[in-house]
């Protein structure tokens, strides 16, 4: 059996999968209740363990998707959506309760990444990218059939490409990531700032309340989604310039938003695009995003694949 | 000897090359005069045949640089940059002339990154990215060691990043690209805005004599190149997030400006970097920068070497 981690901004989900990629049995913990990583890791531990014994599991190996890791040395320099922000090494955190097991670490999107491509909508696509939206924006980009890491091993950081300039203060210490304008706290800030130019009393404490005024056909709430979709749309088109790639997958708790935030992102995608693109990329959604559950621990899972 | 074909915007450089790189014989026509690609081809073929006369060269390749074109197949579609705008095949050009020589085509920035990589700065390095900088903005991508095409061959046109929407028309049809505030025209157009906004009558009527002004200190054209340099570090900044290079070279007529273009530039792209990148990212001038029309050449002959 091989044990996935997903470790997100507001979930971090553990799961044990066996050999054709069925999960075997999984568990969720809110990352945000953790103030450090030795706290977050003996947590999952423990629960891997227990996974192990009630379901008579050998692990064979543990990958590990998180925010803002160095997939060489398994270390977290300053993640924005997790609450330490010291250096730490999750490689070293984890080898104190499996010494002998084979460890894997990379990017959270980068994991999902590699997760569409084995088992999801991207099987036998060589040029690929999958944008995750969700508490941030992370992104893997597929070339050639290999995964862009980089000199650092930070490639598709495009999250925090600053698209306005002096703009919304981000986690990361700067202003203007795109991130700020099309993840969750992004459109729950547009949706607070429309509410405060039409003087309406805001009605959505978080994003999962702007979500379900969105589901009722709130039109503040649908005003902030067009807002995101079109900024995502501008952005996903220069994102394919860079690369050229032959599908833009989108994934994740945002993106399950569907076509209030879709429709005018595919417009403003194909509006926007570079006349030798047009009409020749497919922006889609996730083959996995039935159970984003399941695909951050697959993709994590896929990880001793590489 | 090697044969290599540079296209760009203003001239089109043809040279040939021996087995230890040292250009034999060059010549430089005007790409504006050419009304097709026709037109074109056939005076660069004589050009060809006419240096491997004189010199007595055998001319075992060739290998053209040009915008737009797809190098699988030598077709270019439209050329935002070109007279002429039609879809047409080079390759069917060229294999009139050459029926029996390899032929080899990629876009001009490709061409000179791979240039870069074989005789410039660039030699050994497994990560980085060439900006070219003249009558628009080119760009090549190489991870770990391999130049990127993507799916349609057109992996790089971070020229034709929107980053103005709504803003100032290119010649791709639409509107707030990139290449219109740091290239050529753009920082000329930028000149113009600012001498209407100061009430002055505008003094340089082309790129040319515009960096001619900002040589002699004029004070309005060189704010144009520091607005020009912020722009350029923002995006700098935002392309480094995308695939994460250790260098970032600047090449082309436009970077020759120097320091009133790169100082702002440099500012700009230290302070807007993500934090995992700061200080990690080489900001650096092409090695093949004392001679655009040297670097043109080579990239293009080296092209058989793909």
């Amino acid at each position: 059996m091989r044990c996935g981690v997903d470790i997100g901004g507001t979930n971090t989900i553990i799961g044990i999968v066996d050999d054709k990629g069925k999960i075997i049995d999984s568990d969720c913990l809110k990352t945000g209740k953790y103030e450090s990583a030795a706290d977050l890791t003996v947590t999952i531990a423990y629960s891997i363990l227990r996974m192990a014994k009630v379901n008579q599991a050998s692990i064979e190996s543990i990958g590990v998707g998180c925010p803002n890791i160095n997939p060489g040395n398994g270390r977290i320099e300053k993640a924005a959506n997790l609450n330490f922000k010291e250096a730490v090494s999750l490689r070293d955190e984890f080898l104190k309760y499996f010494p002998d097991t084979p460890l894997f670490f990379e990017n959270d999107a980068r994991a999902a990444t590699i997760g569409e491509s084995v088992y999801g909508s991207a099987k036998g696509l060589k040029n690929f990218i999958l944008v995750t939206l969700g508490t941030g924006l992370g992104c893997g980009i597929m070339h050639e059939g290999q995964l862009l890491e980089g000199e650092l091993g930070m490639a598709g950081e495009v999250g925090h490409a600053i698209i306005h300039p002096g703009g919304r203060r981000c986690g990361c210490g700067r202003q203007g990531c795109l991130e700020q304008y099309v993840a969750a706290n992004g459109i729950l800030a547009t949706y607070r700032e429309t509410c405060l130019r039409n003087g309406e009393q805001a009605r959505a404490e978080d994003y999962h309340a702007l979500a379900e005024l969105a589901r009722q056909g709130d039109s503040t709430a649908l005003q902030a989604y067009r807002e995101a979709g079109t900024t995502l749309g501008i952005a996903l088109a220069n994102m394919a310039c860079f690369s050229s790639p032959s599908h833009i997958f989108l994934f994740g708790g945002v993106a399950q938003a569907g076509e209030p935030l879709m429709a005018p992102a595919r417009e403003a995608f194909e509006k926007n695009l570079l006349f030798c693109y047009q009409g020749r990329i497919r922006l889609e959604f996730s083959g996995l995003m039935h159970s984003a559950r399941n695909a951050g621990i697959l993709g994590a899972a896929a990880l001793y694949r590489r």
